[in-house]
């Protein structure tokens, strides 16, 4: 049988980028959305999974991050997502969620073969997330309505790549765990 | 200074798998663009590397890969950009030139840090890869005019990620060892 | 249920670098060990792969690889413990056979889990592999009289390191396939 | 130029796994050449890196590690080793300080490319660690005295492993940053 994890992906993030003002219009709506996905997979005991850039930030740690996010203008696209006191939490250093980071070794820990991607960047970390994910034969579910972007353009390319050649369901996050 | 190799992704290929219609007529003009550029190239004694799936044949190498596709209808696709003497040959199993190969160690050892990726498919193993250099910082150039795509939609907006995100100059092939 | 192959290293070799007579004298008696033990896997159906560095040929395939190693005055170490037709081959840069390679990939296709090493040499690639194979979570066993070393003293301790920190079994090759 | 780190592997620990009596004998020594070591690496702005195992901790952090192992009756073994404001943190899941952590990636961006291998254990973590640093082709140096281990027979057989297979430079910490 097929276990599931959520991934909350960059979401714990100070907003200060390049392109953060694209990208913050898109966020504001998924916040809520994530919010409830978060409730109804923690009601049902999934496992919720952060996985989130350390910013170069490699005396940090992520309460320091977590800290840091909540200082800014921006807290409330970070207050409602954030992690619980169950949450797993794994540090990246750029890009994919699986790159040079033990994400791998942690699901194969614990037999998690499923993997709900949301969080931010959809065409950049949710979408090479999503491929690596592939590669290493994850199932892979992408709700929509739970990832932002900054190029609306390459945000739907982005989903239909992850549907036609990652093998990905693209779905809407009220089909989930209802 | 920086080194250059022009790569070339899984242009030995049978095309009798699913899509291959649509990959067939999208390599058609890329082959005698790409023949030209492998002239240029070589002139120069710019690195050759083949970087090809195995398509499942564990057994095979890439001499038996080369035969077999030769042998098939759309010949007339591989013989102009086949290997000569002087290239090099690394075999894949999966997606990305990177993924569990020793590209990497390859590309070390020889002092190559900028990649001219050229082949297919454009919105898949082109742009995984484009991720994959881009995430352990090669240099990527794409010739726009010498990789395949199977679909037009995607093949655009992978060109657009390249570039916008992944660092990438995409350009023509007339503008390469001139 | 547990799927075994037996894995093969760097048994095509032309022995003709450093340290290749302390290598010799250990690998001749192996030679007729190893061809038992694959005489009596292969009977059994058990996959057998081979992974051989590529000495730096990125040009070779396993087939030259042979043929080269064939034409030394060692030939009557590689002739008998060579490929068949059934056998699987991974081409590798370096070391250990996981690095930088497909051999991962491969097994996790087929189902294995299980891992049988012979081949050279003990303290270095055999101990390298043991180790990427632990970490990994594949069950490693080392017939120690199918595995041929440069420094006997080094190659006993590697021996005593895959079993109490590897979690390998450590036997004769008679206790197998028997 | 060459740049070297200070590498600190697995001393922020409770000691109460199996085998820790035998380790504690081992670090007991260590651990002031170690303080000591780590004194003129942070008087010459020498990059201090902890690489630490998270225990399968996956919620925690390195302060928490820090504050666990500083609550054991064993707090004397780390107090003055632990990290100061500018020391970086890794964490690791297991084995290798490079195997699936962003170690490989924090180097390059620093342009590190010669290592200084210190904590436990010496024919373990730091055996693998070597072996993965010179696989990477980075220099290592492995001063003999700030290095623990369990088993004295395998501890002497890693470093003779580390100076002959892996081109370490095994030495005294007298003899650095003097």
């Amino acid at each position: 049988m097929s276990k599931t994890a959520l991934i909350v992906i960059d979401m714990i993030n100070t907003y200060d980028h390049k392109d953060a003002d694209q990208l913050i219009r898109s966020a504001e709506p998924v916040v809520p959305v994530l919010t409830d996905l978060l409730g109804r997979a923690r009601g049902r005991g999934v496992p919720v999974i952060y996985v989130n850039d350390n910013f170069g930030e490699w005396r940090s740690h992520h309460g320091e991050l977590l800290e840091r996010a909540l200082a800014t203008p921006h807290a409330h696209l970070v207050q409602p997502v954030k992690p619980d006191a169950d949450s797993l939490f794994v540090l990246k250093a750029r890009h994919s969620i699986f790159f040079e980071t033990p994400l791998h070794y942690l699901l194969q820990q614990q037999g998690i073969d499923r993997l709900v991607l949301t969080g931010q960047v959809t065409e950049q970390c949710v979408l090479y997330s999503a491929l690596d994910a592939h590669i290493r034969h994850f199932d892979v579910i992408v709700p929509q309505d739970a990832v932002a972007h900054i190029h609306e353009d390459l945000a739907q390319a982005a989903l239909r790549m992850m549907e036609r050649n990652m093998g990905a369901r693209v779905c809407e996050s009220r089909e989930l765990w209802v």
